[in-house]
């Protein structure tokens, strides 16, 4: 496994250079807190913690947790780092100042999640998973339960879950059968198990806060009778600390196909006590908060997975020597030339990089709506960028995640027969991103939300208006704006515009054939969402050429790493771009194609 | 882990109706005895034991070989299968009648094969390997040598392995260090260590033949210098057992990602006695039948992967509750619709299935080559036989392998999380398959392959020949032609032939960029192979077609089979062919949006 290096000038390019964040932390609570230099030093120092502690367990990390009567102990190592992480006060960047916290803008920690993310997939779900919790205590919680749970999440002390899923029911939580009956006291008791609950228990902290989906009885049936409650593992004490013994165990932890470092509980709870949050049969809005944190974490983990199988192959590519270049020989000392002189592992290694740099800048994008949700000054622009988010939400999990496994496919590719083995490392990255499409919402599930919720319900209006700052961004370029970009970006933006436009058709499109049969929803979803991302991303690169060409003719910044950046955008326009026209293409053809074959044929 | 239930109907679908392989095993020696009753028994009986024997030890034989100082176990269970194995005389039906086999055509051996993967993928590879041995001792051995291992090889008695790989070299074999030098008897001393050798040591057999690719002393540099030898693992006793141990051991097992009932052995040899194959420094011409042999095993084993797959998800699908069809309540009893009914899934299991049956048409199509080539009645027949296959075989290997990887992927989506978790078996199948791209040659050696000697060193002939055939397949549905299929078949005919002359043109047009700069084969080699394999499958599910259409229209077959293949075959056309655009359309990109970027700059 190679090292890991965070691409800390990546981050303070997209942050200062592309996006400008500095601008819009103006108008976010605690964004005034992280000027330029402030927000450098954080990455810099996220960077060495990352470097230093995390990244060199990941590999062994993959020997996995055990489980012995319910008692699960992580890998060697992780409950060091976390240590080390807690007192450095990492748990408490974004934190609300009033519990703890930092009170920085959300975005940051976005960022420094994918950083742990790229270190260590697994471990970085531990973490990953209070901020959940953190998330839906700060929106739903009651003024005593922030006290009792939020300042001890914040603080990392303690660890959050969240527990959803069921044996029989995973998206479809309205078949859920986990019970919640009343106590005297205000408080509940819950039985029922959950599955693939995420860091469900672990050895890293004293106590584990559960957030919870549960039936009260005679709730109404499916979603609208679902109820969200806390279950701390132990109890909190008089002294708010961890106190008596609760009613859920951990009967066992799943054998997976990677991120064997997080234990994947199944979770039983028997008589458990239980904590309703925010109002009865109203958990899942609840959960609303919280899923939206989780898909942009998931998200990120598709260019984590992206960057750290980049930075492994690139490596090995330099090093590896196999046949000459069939250009000439580029290594006339050597018995043979680097193989990243052969054009197709280049084609391999600039896939890797632009799914990793033009995820991280996708995220980062929708990053600063995040900001204002959490943090907008008033409640229109708060829930103006609850609306933003939303729709990049779905197509930022789906999309890069599908993407950030085909980059580790390259990675091991890259390696050969030795990517296979798993001492090289690559193979680990593969099985760790295998997840990412999957939990959270499978691809089909954020597809039909982009396209139900988000595109269709909404009437194209947050489409139109991501569209239209696409369209923005291409008509500064156009020939009377004299832009001094103009020439170097034209074919760029003409090719934004043109996305943005068809984009809108073959919304309109899908809409008008959906109302012929709603089959044609779910027919052209993944194709439509996939459509979304490519768009999406090539606005992004868009976006990141111009910066660079500007701070290059400004003569500033790293030339190299500016080139860099003009090449990739280059290779994603001509070489990666085209699979756009292949989706859109798929999503109209006739729903025969699909639907006419009868059930019983699929034997 | 599903069952396996093999499709002997698909395989009698390709061989009789869609390809007439009966005529064609006229002209080929053997042929005579495989009639279509004959056939069909050895298919039906191939299918019991891949059912009954191989496919209920396929997950437990993921726990893996265990090594101890030097001896291989295989995990329960694979001994007893393979005794079984050879009893039933399996080994030895294509093997050549003069040593104990019962000289069937190989287009047989490669349908059982395929089988047989499908059912135990690992287990699979043993009796696999032997058959390139057999390949090369059958082509380049002496007589004695026949006598000596053959004979025992085909009877299943002794297995074989392929050596090749070193730890710094696997592609380039020129690299190799492994030497031999003379004894006075006429044999050999070789000492080197090989890598990756697959069935390298294990408990199945008395014996293992390795063939070993060494350098002499004064050989010519690179791969003009090696030579082929054989390297049992007990020397031949006077009455032809197993008799002295030679001096090869193996070192250790690798750990992988997947196959992991497969020993992959690390094997030293000290001091070995070794016995030379045909001249010296021709050995990689003598490699070349095993390569072929092997590649096309290869392909199979994504197709394999595609079915294994397909089965568990498509049952999966049916039984699994989740959510409301959005077209209307499909089981108003249940609590939910079975996943099936939504769209999503099915374009999930469509697109395995077309992987599943178009990949097994495409080998069943080159298989007849095979045929001629090792049984063709005169020598000009073989040499037309062999560059035909020779140009089928990178598209084969290289494509089906790639899709076989993307169907198992879509085979975990399909079970959600479940998906991820390892007794449900998905992952595993995507774990041994993800093997497939890497070994005998990765997907970007098979590009540089096809398209640097099988097209542009062919001078387009074979690539002519191809094409060709796939016009005059067209050609049969002009509407003069008065076809009775002509009107159901006259889109995808029309499909078929846009394909091929856009096939010839993408080919010409690389040359007429190679000759500018020669980067420009390596820079699309990739994408033309993908094209290739669009367009080669695309021209079998046209034929699948026209043979479906065919029963229908005379009121024979298996209706219900028949018209699945139509409406497969219509969701290939519709909505897995785009793809192939976006691969033309990249391969045509400008070359400095992919080698313009310096070296250095990939850090």
């Amino acid at each position: 496994m190679p090292d890991y290096k965070v691409p800390v000038n990546d981050y303070l390019f997209l942050f200062n250079d592309v996006l400008d964040m500095q601008s819009k932390y103006k108008s976010v609570q605690g964004g005034d807190e992280a000027s330029n230099d402030m927000v450098e030093a954080i990455f810099t120092e996220a960077a060495k913690f990352c470097e230093n502690e995390l990244a060199p367990i990941y590999q062994s990390g993959d020997d996995g947790c055990t489980w012995d009567n319910g008692v699960v102990t992580t890998p060697a190592g992780f409950k060091e780092a976390y240590q080390k992480f807690i007192e450095a006060g990492w748990t408490s960047l974004t934190g609300s100042t009033d519990m703890g916290g930092q009170g920085l803008p959300s975005s940051i920690g976005i960022a420094i999640n994918e950083m742990m993310t790229t270190a260590n997939w697994a471990w970085a779900m531990y973490p990953g998973l209070s901020e959940g919790a953190v998330a839906t205590l700060e929106t739903s919680g009651t003024e005593q339960q922030k006290k009792d749970y939020l300042v001890k999440l914040i603080s990392g002390v303690w660890s959050g879950t969240m527990c959803l899923t069921e044996p029989h029911c995973g998206t479809d939580l309205g078949l859920m059968k986990t019970k919640a009956v009343p106590n005297d006291d205000g408080s509940y008791k819950v039985n029922g198990t959950k599955i693939f609950i995420s860091a469900g228990e672990h050895d890293l902290t004293d106590n584990i806060v559960h957030i919870v989906l549960a039936k009260l009885p005679d709730a109404p049936k499916g979603t609208k009778g679902l109820s969200l409650f806390i279950i701390p593992k132990f109890l909190v004490a008089e002294d708010g600390s961890a106190g008596e013994r609760n009613g859920v165990r951990c009967g066992s932890i799943e054998h997976k196909m990677g991120i064997h470092g997080n234990g994947t509980a199944v979770l039983n709870f028997d008589d458990a006590k239980a904590f309703l949050i925010g109002e009865p049969n109203q958990g899942l809005a609840a959960m609303f908060t919280y899923m939206n944190v989780a898909r942009i974490g998931t998200a990120s983990q598709g260019a984590a997975a992206a960057e750290r199988s980049y930075q492994g192959a690139a490596k090995y590519a330099r090093e590896r020597l196999a046949m000459r270049s069939i250009s000439g020989v580029k290594n006339p000392e050597g018995p043979a030339d680097a193989i990243i002189e052969h054009p197709d592992v280049r084609r391999m290694l600039l896939t890797q990089r632009v799914i990793a740099e033009g995820g991280r800048a996708m995220v980062t994008y929708a990053s600063q709506f995040a900001d204002l949700y959490r943090g907008g000054n008033s409640q229109e622009e708060r829930d103006a960028a609850e609306i933003r988010l939303g729709f990049c939400t779905p197509i930022l999990k789906g999309f890069i995640t599908e993407l950030g496994v085909e980059a580790a496919n390259h990675g091991v590719q890259v390696f050969g027969g030795h990517g296979y083995i798993k001492e090289w490392g690559m193979e680990q990255i593969l099985r760790d991103s295998r997840i990412a499409t999957l939990y959270e919402g499978t691809t089909g599930i954020q597809a039909l939300d982009l396209v139900g919720r988000k595109v269709l319900m909404d009437k194209f209006k947050q489409l139109n208006v991501f569209t239209g700052e696409m369209l923005s961004f291409a008509g500064q370029f156009l020939p009377w704006k004299k832009s001094p970009q103009a020439k170097q970006m034209r074919k760029q933006a003409w090719t934004v515009a043109k996305l943005a436009i068809k984009w809108r058709y073959l919304a309109y499109r899908m809409a008008m054939r959906a109302k012929k049969n709603p089959d044609n929803v779910g027919a052209s979803s993944v194709d439509f969402l996939m459509y979304s991302g490519y768009a999406y991303m090539g606005f992004m690169w868009a976006k990141m050429s111009f910066a660079a060409h500007k701070q290059l003719a400004a003569g500033g910044g790293d030339k190299n790493f500016l080139e860099s950046k003009l090449h990739s955008a280059e290779f994603f326009f001509e070489r990666i771009l085209p699979r756009a026209d292949a989706h859109a293409k798929t999503l109209s053809a006739n729903l025969e194609s699909l639907m006419a074959m009868p059930t019983s044929y699929f034997e």
